[in-house]
């Protein structure tokens, strides 16, 4: 309670004094619930339930309406209708009241009716600067307070939190986040804040995590989101997160359509690009929660600040068909399961018998645990080795137990990440927690925790660097205004200026022009209308390529002017391009900017072809990359082997397609929104050395606001 | 005890009396806890330990030898290590003994010397016909009859079993059965036999699963591979489970290069073609266990008996972001989750207000719960509806509680599967499994076992179908001897009898008659080596395409003569080959046949391409397959939308595909084991009605033993 309070949300989540609108004396009733529980949990702050008909509910003393509380409330919770919450908040504003949570639905999420009562309640918090929080939420709990706001009955039912909480859930859902603080609670986690959004008329998703990402008591956030309305906002508190080494936990719905049709019937939101959360989510080390047992693992795992660490894992078992088990779902989770170097390996075969394995998995066999020496030898090989990251240990409980002093000891020398699991009921549960080896008792729910835990840990160092790299000054001036439509020429030249790469070409007024430039570039050349009025040349005729004489030029130029023609009388021709052919390609690649809704600037890459677009090989990245980046997405993409010599072809020129592909974040940066688009389809990429070329390129420009 | 006894396995699995050599008086120790557990759990049968230095343990008279037991046993248990094993084998078998369990370790899994001891036991098991199993097992249990001889601890520590098993957990590990059962019993799910295989000296997988199949006092099998050794006993046993309605789980390890490496080491055992157990057990309908909770769920699950379904999937919730996540993942795990029908959103509205939704996932809000009356409308809708084969209810406890009544009745009147998902703590869980519905407490869970097993209620006509595909005669008679090696013309000629269709070709003996056939044909032609001992033509420099006269054609006969000549001056030139240039084709698929060390014959049918390779778009059937069956094949590919006028392409003539590549599966049914590997590679699939034709085939054969 003596915390600085600094923040404009601290009277909503850390409130010192609270008043309930619409109070019961029914502990079952929405009004009665959270009195309840504040006087339950013996909240230290003051408490002033309001309504007519009570004196005194809770042992509270009641009052009739706001404006008799002998104080003015930090937080107030509306317990009343939809129609009466625009109001009653006026007079807890004109109270001087900062904060205020709205339980009631039937705003946006109910259709035009809803709406129309949203819209009073939007304009009064902008005009009052009132923090709200709602409607359709089902109120909070700061849990280290004992501040309690919601009508959840898992409050009642989860055990009883003794220690203080510092993971905190934060759901766009009332009901994910009691069914999230149910599983927490029942890992025996204690629990900081439990924040649910609601319609997020006012307050958003983000401003609440950027609050989470300030509070020292929030060491770890679990989430649910739905929709994210200020991506950018995101953006920053999820680095925020990764800075201060903070497990940031998101569970995203709407993956499939019907998900994502009963989000939007939900809470009236569009659920957005889907790949783009999952590509942003990675690159701004959010672990994304699969499943809520999972998330309440991953708050568990992170209690034990391992902040260290990376994907390559020893596996210690006393059974070949477990560690064969483990290795697979660790495997198939993206970890390393490495071969052990040889020196370990002969260390591990002095104590480990013919028939058990030293390679990893170790398989050390039942009968070791009985020689408490060669156990210390084998977890010190592995604590020491710098070829793994992490340890895990599978044993029935028993077993475990016989190696619970040697575990705790060596934990207690070598900083290393030890994980047990134990399928039994080992007696060394709580001693091993309590020398910072998480234990846990299923090997399907140790691997879809601590696989993600350790992909966290390992990706710390690039989402640092991304940080560093978003923070620097762009390369390039802000670009002047641009004409509302490029051609391919214009567009070329005006990437060029950032670094895209194309080849020599010439415009020409007619037939003429273009056999002389032809003989400048050279036989063969290709062909193509000039226009931006047609973005599919090709479709309309408008290209030829290989041509490979001045008669068949001359044709050409007549055809294709013919054509174009017949596919848009309206279209302006700028001319006819007159290209060499490109030839001595390795592969071709797809790269385009977007403006994401939420995200903002996003880049896509892939590999060209009808192929990639059915096996939906492509790799996202929000805004900027660099270099490095661009070559990490191309490595991730499935046909990276066609880039890199797969099945004798030559190897691709990767370092002058990265350099084409990053120079498109630079044009991105200079050009700004008036950029709606960009892309470059195809980038040829030639053998090594030999460089790589954009062969068309497109920009959809919007006029600077 | 009394059931008649025609299995071999009977004696091992049903024992009327059990000898233990090697007896301990100590329930910790190996040769003791078997004995332990049959006295606490009182074992009908007769029980002889035998161990010259006690006169009783446990309660029972301890023999000094075999030779000293009163009676014969129906099984010997051998506590003793490897060395003793097969000399007192002999002796138990001199005795009459029929079945015994070896769990001695330091056999074919450690190395050399194991093998070495392995090999004499095998022979012994040939000679006698003594059902032995082992070696390296835990033993097994009989839990109907409490004949208890395994060596696991779980027994005691799991809840006691009060109703009939039915369910029967069949391993080739110990540690995973006992893990397994510990799970199952967890759930409450009774147990009936507790089988691990070991070593499987001679008792192997299939043969256990064989006595299953038949055993009525087994519903289910969750069992776990890490190699099946005898593929068609397999095949056979897995469709007796299909035809019965009996799930059939398995776990197959190996999945990864690290796990298959483990379990190699663990059995001295092949994994096998992953690809190929995949879509066996597709196939045969056995359902893939992931994870041991899983399978525990699906044990569960089984129980309820429901026989009949689908994969369309009605949820209920009484919250929009539950409905989105359970739909995101049943969809993910392979379910439909469709739009109802009209008239049914009609019905449902009439009790679901605006903020609800009706469309699947149904939003019935928490208000709605309170009135029973349109609860009732609500589940008899979905109970009644076509378009829906499974209705999900998710409601945390205390409102599942109030629905409950009406759930009973409904499931009463209706065989739909209802299934319930309480979150909470709700009292009429077992009112309601009792009624037939089976209540998880987990999203997670729920899904991860309900999604298999509606796709394996879906998928049971298939596999009828096609378990009366494999026993139909074969189309052709069986093929005579092959020569040693075919070349392309030959191959294409077999094939052509079982309706591969291809080009008329001409094979030339030079240069002369080359031209002459082309003038027949008509140009453009191809030109290719012919040369059972080229495989890789192209490679070779063995190919001209698109030759225009007769001029080039001659000079092309030069050339690909020479190159062939300096690719592999030993090979034998069979000849030129003059095709026409197969020109018309919306796409090329590759399909072959191969024979699987475990599964048999099987075909493997993608797209053709570099890129095909890179992505994995390939699908597998164990043969025979028919017409439909390729084509669901087909299907499944993802690259299938370009067989099916992806963004304006052609329709291919799918059903002339399918008629080729179902072919290849007559042909393999007809040439045996001599045809060890046939490919068609690209069959050229034309647009629709215009033909499906093999433009390159290769045959690769071995002498009929």
């Amino acid at each position: 309670m003596n915390e600085a309070r600094t923040h404009r949300l601290d009277p909503l989540l850390r409130p010192r004094s609270i008043a309930m609108v619409g109070a019961s004396n029914q502990a079952g009733r929405i009004g009665g619930m959270p009195l309840d529980l504040l006087r339950h949990f013996g909240y230290a702050g003051r408490v002033f339930p309001i309504n007519p008909k009570y004196e005194e509910v809770f042992g509270y003393t009641c009052y009739p309406d706001i404006e008799s509380v002998p104080e003015t409330p930090d937080l107030v919770v509306l317990a009343i209708g939809a129609e009466d919450v625009t109001p009653m908040l006026e007079r807890c504003h004109a109270k001087g009241v900062p904060a205020a949570i709205v339980y009631a639905a039937g705003f946006a999420e109910a259709g035009e009716a809803g709406a129309a009562l949203q819209k009073p309640l939007e304009a009064f918090v902008t005009r009052s600067g009132m923090v709200v929080a709602g409607p359709n939420c089902m109120g909070f709990a700061n849990l280290n307070l004992q501040a309690h706001t919601a009508f959840a009955s898992v409050f009642r039912s989860a055990p009883p939190q003794e220690q203080p909480g510092r993971v905190s859930i934060l759901t766009q859902s009332g009901n994910v986040c009691s069914a999230v603080f149910a599983l927490v609670r029942k890992l025996g986690t204690p629990v900081s804040q439990f924040i649910n959004t609601g319609n997020e008329a006012s307050l958003e998703f983000s401003e609440y995590l950027e609050f989470l990402a300030q509070d020292p008591q929030t060491d770890c956030v679990i989430g649910y989101v739905e929709q994210l309305r200020h991506g950018q906002r995101f953006i920053d508190a999820a680095l925020s997160f990764a800075e201060q080494g903070k497990p940031l936990v998101i569970y995203k719905a709407g993956e499939t359509e019907k998900g994502s049709e009963a989000v939007r019937s939900h809470t009236s939101a569009l659920a957005g690009d889907l790949a783009l959360y999952q590509a942003g989510f990675e690159q701004l080390n959010v672990i994304r929660g699969t499943d809520f047992a999972q998330m309440a693992d991953l708050a568990y795992l992170s209690g034990f600040r391992h902040r260290e660490g990376g994907r390559r894992v020893a596996i210690v078992t006393m059974s070949g068909a477990l560690g064969a088990i483990l290795a697979d779902k660790l495997i198939g989770a993206g970890l390393d399961v490495p071969t052990l170097p040889q020196d370990v390996q002969e260390a591990l075969r002095k104590g480990i018998p013919d028939y058990g394995m030293v390679s990893n998995p170790v398989d050390v066999t039942g009968n070791l645990v009985n020689t408490p020496e060669f156990v210390r030898s084998i977890f010190t090989a592995l604590a020491e080795c710098d070829a793994v990251d992490t340890v895990i240990v599978y044993a029935p409980g028993y077993l475990l137990d016989r190696m619970a002093d040697t575990l705790v000891d060596i934990c207690a020398r070598h900083p290393r990440l030890f994980v047990a699991i134990d399928t039994g009921a080992a007696q060394c549960r709580s001693r091993l927690a309590d020398a910072g080896i998480p234990v846990f008792d299923d090997l399907g729910r140790a691997t879809q925790a601590l696989a993600p835990y350790c992909l966290w840990l390992a990706r710390r160092a690039a989402v640092a660097r991304w940080a560093e790299l978003r923070k620097m000054p762009p390369r390039h001036d802000r670009a002047p205004q641009l004409p509302a439509r490029l051609n391919e020429h214009d567009t070329k030249a005006l990437l060029a200026q950032y670094g895209v790469a194309s080849l020599p070409e010439k415009v020409c007024e007619d037939a003429l022009a273009a056999v002389q430039a032809a003989e400048e570039i050279g036989y063969p050349v290709a062909l193509k209308i000039l226009s931006a009025d047609i973005a599919h040349k090709t479709e309309a005729g408008g290209v030829r390529l290989n041509i490979a004489d001045p008669a068949s030029l001359r044709t050409a130029c007549a055809e294709v002017l013919e054509a174009a023609h017949r596919y848009d009388p309206a279209a302006r021709i700028d001319g006819l391009l007159v290209q060499p052919m490109a030839s001595g390609g390795v592969a071709e690649l797809i790269a385009g900017v977007t403006h994401d809704p939420v995200f903002g600037p996003a880049l896509t890459v892939g590999l060209g072809g009808v192929l990639t677009e059915l096996y939906r090989d492509t790799s996202h990245r929000l805004l900027p990359v660099d270099t490095e980046m661009v070559g990490d997405m191309l490595r991730s993409l499935k046909a990276w082997p066609l880039l890199d010599g797969f099945r004798g072809r030559s190897t691709a020129d990767v370092a002058a397609a990265c350099a084409s592909i990053a120079a498109l974040s630079a044009a991105s940066a200079a050009l700004g929104e008036q950029a709606q688009e960009i892309e470059i389809n195809p980038i040829q990429v030639r053998a090594h050395g030999k460089g790589a070329v954009a062969l068309d390129a497109l920009v959809v420009t919007r006029p600077l606001a």
